[in-house]
C-alpha cells in the first residue's frame, strides 16, 4: 500500500477525508453483503496471513529494529512470531464460524391495526479504529468489523506501522477473492500523529470509533472526538472475600485474578474482605502473592492483620496498576464493599467470593460495573471467554455495548413495518 | 419549589452540579427500587396531576400571559385545558401498566467450563431532559425515566416554567408517597439559559442528554454536549411510489403522511414517484393534496406532468418543512430511489408503497434509516403506535436506540457472572 510520510495537516486532512468518504460507500455495499460472501474473504484472508508469513515478520522485523524505547512489555506486544502470525488466521477463521450478526431478527410484532413491526440487526457503518503497538489489532478488528458488515478504518500505531500494513495486504487479498470493495478495510497511510486528531473530526462519515492502547491514548480519544466511543480508560477491577467465603476458593480465585497476567484490564487491582474474616483469613489469602513477588498495600486496618503489607494512600484506590500490585482494605461488609466497588472502581469488572446466595445477588445487583461476577477470576472479562468469539475491546461506557465488544455489538438496528395501506387516524 | 432568577453563572454551575450529584445518588436506590414501587409512584403522581388541576391551569395561564410573540403552534404547544392535563394523567397510569424494563433477562448461557453467564437489563442512570414549549413532556419524560429506574433532571424552556414546577409538584406527591427519594425526578429551577450549557457539562453525573425541540435547540445540544444524545434533527421523510404500487392505496396513504398533521417529525417531507406511473399517476395522487391546499414543489420531471407543481430547489430535497409543504420528484426506478432517500434523507422514516413484495423488501434491507416501512403511512412512527407506550422522543442516531425511545429504550445492560471458583487457565 501506499505510505504518506511528512505531510501537512491540510494534506492528512485531506487523505484522511478521502478515505472516511471511501469507507462511507463501501459500508452500503458491505451492509447488503451475506454471510457467506463475507465468510470467503475472511477465509481467504486467512490462508493470505499464512502465505505472507515471511513479508510480514520482515515488516515487524523492520518495526522492532526501529523501535528505541518502547518498555519490555510493548515491545512484546510488537513482536511477532509465526505462533502469533498463525493465530491472527486462526482467529479469522474463528470470526468465519461465528453466526451472521447482520439480519437477525431482535423483536417482532403485530399491531391491533394488522401492522408488523420487526427491530432487525444492522451494521453501525464506518467504524475507526486507533490502535498503539499490536500489529495483530490490523487482522483481529478488520475481520470484526468486515463480519459484522462494517467497513473499517485502522489506524496503526507509528511503531507498528510496516507490521499492519503487511498484514492489511492478506486482508485485501481477502476482500478481492470474495468481490467486496477494497475500501471494506483501510489502513490509513501515514504515522502522523494528526491522522487521528483528522479521524475525530469526520463524524458524518464515521459512525464509531474504538481506541485500543495506554490511557493517554484513550484519554485524548475521548476528549478530542466528535464521534461515539467505545472503550476503557481503567480496569480498576476488585475481588471482594465476604465473610461466608470459602478461603480455599477465593486464595486461588484472588491469585488468578491479580497474578495469571497481571498487565491485562481484567486483573484485579484491589482486595476489599470483610472484618469479620480479616484474621486470620488475610495472611492466608496473600501468602501466594507475596511468595510470587507481587507488592501489597493496604489500609490501617488490614496492615494490624498483616504486617507484611504496605501503606496504602487515597489514590490507591482508583489506581490500575497494570502490574503485580494489590491494594488491600478491610471493610465491614457487603454495603460497604459495594459502595467502595461503585465509588472507586471503573464499572470494568468486579468479583464477590461467597458461599451465601444472597450476599451474591444483592452484590450483582447493586454493583454498577459492565461485568459483576460471584466465585470466578475477574480475569473472566474477556470476549473468548464468553463465547462471543474475539472482541474488538472492552466498552466500560452505559450505552450501546458494556463488557467486551464483539461481533453482536457492531450492529445496531433498524424498525422494518409491513402493512397493507395502514394510514394513521 | 425554589426559584432561581437572574443569577450569574458561577452561581447556575454551581446550583446545577448540585442538582445533578443529588440525581446521581438518587439514580443508585432508584436502580434498586421495583416494579411495584415505581407503580406506585406513577399512580400517586396521576392522582396528584388530577388534584392539582387548578394549580397547574393558574401557573399556565400565567405563562401563556407572558408568552409575546410565539409562533401560532408554539403557543398552541404552551397552553393547557382541562383534557390535556387529564392527558397527562392518563400517560402516567399508561406508563405504570408497562412492563418493568429494568430486569429483563436479555440473553443468558452456560460456558464449556461451567460459567453461568446472563446479560441483564439495568437503568441507564442520570438523564437530563432539555425541552421546549411543551409543559407535558414533565410528566411524560418524568414518568418514563421512574419507569426505567433511572434519575431524570428536567430543563424546561422557560416560556413553560410555571406550568412545568406545577406539574413537578404532582410528580412530587408520587415519589413521596412510594418513598422514592425526592431528587429522583428533579426540574432546574431557573430560567436562566445557562442552566442548559451547565448540564452538558456534567458528563460524571448526567449519562444521557434527550433534547426536546426546535432545530436550534437540537442542534446547540448535539454541538456542545460532552454528554451522548438521544435526539433527531430533522425528519425528512420520504413516501416513494414504486412503479408497481397500487395508486388508490398510495393516494391515501401519501394524504395521511403528509396532511395528517404536516407539523410532526414523521410527516412526509418528499414523494419519489417511479417514471414509469408518474403518467397519469402522479396527478391522480397530488389531487388531494392540492384540495387540501398543500404546497407542491417538483423537479422538472414532474412539472412535465402536472403543471400544477413549482420548481424544487435543490434545498428543498433536504429540508423538513413541518408544514403543507411537498417536494415531489420523478426517479427511474428502486435503485434511484433508495440512494435519493440515503443521500437526502435524515434516517428517520421511510415507506415504499408497492405490491411487488421483492422491490419493498430490497426498499427496507438497502434504506438506512431507523424506521423503514412499506404500504402504510409514516405518522406511524410513534413510540404510542408502535406499541411501546409512551416515547421519550425519537432518535435517528446510530448507537443504543433508534426510532421511538421508549422506556425499554432507557436502559443498558449489565453482565452476571456466576461461579463456582473458576479461574482462567
Amino acid at each position: 500500500m501506499r505510505a504518506l510520510e511528512s505531510l501537512d495537516a491540510d494534506r492528512i486532512e485531506a487523505e484522511v477525508g478521502e478515505i472516511a468518504r471511501a469507507a462511507h460507500r463501501a459500508a452500503r455495499s458491505l451492509a447488503q453483503a451475506d454471510g457467506a460472501t463475507k465468510n470467503t474473504a475472511l477465509q481467504a484472508a486467512a490462508r493470505a496471513i499464512r502465505d505472507h508469513c515471511e513479508a510480514i515478520l520482515a515488516a515487524n522485523g523492520k518495526d522492532v529494529a526501529a523501535a528505541k524505547g518502547l518498555s519490555p512489555a510493548m515491545s512484546d506486544r510488537l513482536r511477532l512470531d509465526e505462533a502469533r502470525i498463525e493465530a491472527m488466521a486462526t482467529g479469522l477463521e474463528e470470526i468465519a464460524r461465528l453466526p451472521d450478526p447482520v439480519g437477525r431478527v431482535l423483536a417482532s410484532w403485530t399491531r391491533p391495526n394488522g401492522l408488523e413491526i420487526a427491530r432487525i440487526a444492522v451494521p453501525i457503518g464506518v467504524i475507526g479504529i486507533i490502535y498503539e503497538s499490536r500489529p495483530n489489532v490490523t487482522s483481529d478488528a478488520g475481520g470484526l468489523c468486515l463480519k459484522s458488515g462494517n467497513a473499517a478504518i485502522l489506524r496503526a500505531g507509528s511503531e507498528s506501522f510496516h507490521s499492519s500494513s503487511a498484514i492489511m495486504d492478506a486482508l485485501e487479498v481477502g476482500l478481492r477473492e470474495a468481490g467486496l470493495p477494497a475500501a471494506a478495510i483501510q489502513l490509513i497511510p501515514t504515522r502522523e500523529r494528526a491522522a487521528v486528531g483528522a479521524m475525530l473530526r469526520m463524524d458524518s462519515e464515521i459512525d464509531l470509533i474504538v481506541p485500543r492502547g495506554g490511557r493517554r491514548l484513550i484519554e485524548r480519544v475521548k476528549e478530542e472526538s466528535r464521534i461515539p466511543v467505545f472503550a476503557h480508560l481503567d480496569g480498576v477491577c476488585h475481588v471482594y472475600v465476604h465473610g461466608r467465603a470459602n478461603l480455599e476458593m477465593a486464595r486461588e480465585v484472588l491469585f488468578n485474578a491479580k497474578m495469571r497476567r497481571p498487565g491485562i484490564c481484567g486483573a484485579a487491582e484491589t482486595l476489599l474482605i470483610d472484618r469479620a474474616i480479616a484474621e486470620p483469613g488475610l495472611p492466608r489469602l496473600l501468602d501466594p502473592l507475596i511468595e510470587a513477588g507481587c507488592e501489597l498495600r493496604g489500609d490501617e486496618a488490614a496492615r494490624a492483620v498483616d504486617g507484611r503489607l504496605r501503606p496504602a494512600r487515597e489514590e490507591d484506590w482508583s489506581t490500575e496498576y497494570l502490574d503485580a500490585i494489590l491494594s488491600v482494605r478491610v471493610v465491614e461488609g457487603l454495603g460497604e464493599a459495594i459502595d467502595h466497588v461503585n465509588d472507586y472502581g471503573s464499572h470494568h469488572t468486579d468479583s464477590i467470593i461467597t458461599e451465601d446466595a444472597d450476599a451474591a445477588e444483592r452484590f450483582l445487583r447493586e454493583v454498577e460495573s459492565g461485568i459483576v461476577m460471584h466465585n470466578c477470576s475477574t480475569q473472566f472479562a474477556d470476549g473468548g471467554e464468553f463465547g462471543m468469539g474475539a472482541e474488538i475491546g472492552i466498552s466500560t461506557g452505559k450505552l450501546h455495548a458494556r463488557g467486551p465488544v464483539g461481533a453482536e455489538q457492531l450492529t445496531t438496528y433498524q424498525y422494518r413495518v409491513r402493512g397493507r395501506g395502514q394510514v394513521r387516524p
